[in-house]
């Protein structure tokens, strides 16, 4: 059974730095026989749908809204008309998540990740200060191919 | 792009004419280019996934629980955790439903179906009656060559 | 801990004589005691809350959309944005369902309360026939007293 | 038409500090006559629901679970089901947020909220700093009374 990751980020708003970090995530998830997981549209979830695809790997779009042709190219695009509360249904669907850049859909995935034990990695993006102003401590990865490494070992080490 | 049917019915209950018939809907779905949906479970839901695996085509398992090794052999598999609530969104995220024999969650899909304006063909089943006894009526199928054919006309006549 | 009950029904479409009983049924929940849960909109929700609030009663309303507006005079009104899947939602949050009249909406939460095990009593609406047509049983009610006494005595029954 | 205000914070890890902040809060929320919604569980949401009662204010506790004996003593408890999905379900259902206290599910629910344009005052909690080490910014306030009066002042000024 293949492994599923969720790749989450910006949307239209990414930058050329992030877009390129999140294809080259879906095109080694796909290598390393991983299923990527998208929230459906541009960006950051638009290029690591493409990245799997340059692979010939399989990725899932799973879309805010209700309709399909709004979808980027990932294999299958599910319209799930749930708005927001789709972050939360791909987290829930993912065994584990890779995070391209900051945003606030964005940290409302890794959050949701963190709060329900599902493993996350950063690659790049916004950090989290505690009330006293230490960091919240993220696994964080240098570069694409770390974060593949690190989500993979992460995800293994966590089935039981 | 790909038109998306759900194929639902009962599970582990189905007996097998329900099974055969939703494995041939699932492999001539397939062979028509349609992606699979299905509820991720056995029964109809497994026999669809297989026969569009024979056929060399997708099938997207949506479970009701969080744990994909309870999953037939679709494609992708998502545990959406949703429970019983995971049945509106399969028929939000299908094109059009193909409802093979009867159940209490079979018919929640049709009904769903009907009440959101997504086509339906039924092969087999429950049917219903109106408060004054006249039948409300659902499309039917004689065959699943014959389910299949309805149901992809339907979607594209749907089609804006 | 009170007893939650949904009541269910067509909104707009609903005639006079459903709109009537979900009323009553509405009062006497309240009445005994139970909060009154709709589906927020018109027809049988609002005759239900409506109904609900001349005894003094509790009723919250769960709306498909995001516009609290939209919604009829419940005590709460809480805007779902799931759409139909807010259906599910009800029936998964009530202790039983009253379900008055019939519509495609209405047959959905009676089928999934029957699929989740959730109590149901249906006072007029839809009836169900299997494969072999023979009727598939569901509990009856004569008049909105008679629903009434039925759904609070099967939900007392169903606590462990 | 009252508001509703979502108090968010830590179940049962909250300190005293946030349980008495969020007392307050909602002694304060229910003064104004707004309706407070909650999570359902302990800590930050069982002082919020208690503070609202207290005022003789309304309160609507949403659960993650199945079970309502879960919950506190709110006026109103929705067993959704939704796990954390309910996270955004609460925000959505929310005219605005007040959160105290910081956790994932917290930030879950902050990042949400900034992501779906529902206004958001922190009372403590975490904070968020951009990939370039700027703090990214969030409306924070320094008492209860003040959270109180920046939320509903916000509230009333995103009304169209």
């Amino acid at each position: 059974m293949p492994q599923y990751v969720g790749v989450v980020g910006p949307g239209s708003d990414a930058g050329p730095t992030d877009r390129a970090r999140a294809r080259e995530v879906g095109r080694l998830l796909a290598t390393r026989g991983a299923v990527v997981l998208t929230g459906g549209l541009g960006g950051v979830m638009a290029a690591a749908a493409d990245g799997a695809s340059t692979a010939g790997g399989l990725s899932v779009g799973m879309l805010p809204g209700s309709d399909r042709r709004a979808g980027n190219a990932s294999t299958v695009l599910l319209p799930t008309g749930l708005g927001e509360l789709r972050n939360a249904l791909l987290v829930h669907a993912a065994d584990g998540i890779v995070a391209v850049g900051g945003s606030w859909g964005t940290l409302s995935e890794i959050a949701l990740a963190r709060r329900t034990g599902v493993p996350v990695v950063c690659l790049g993006g916004w950090s989290v200060l505690a009330a006293d102003g230490t960091p919240v401590p993220i696994e964080s990865a240098a570069t694409a191919e770390d974060a593949v490494d690190r989500i993979l070992a992460q995800i293994a080490a966590s089935i039981p």
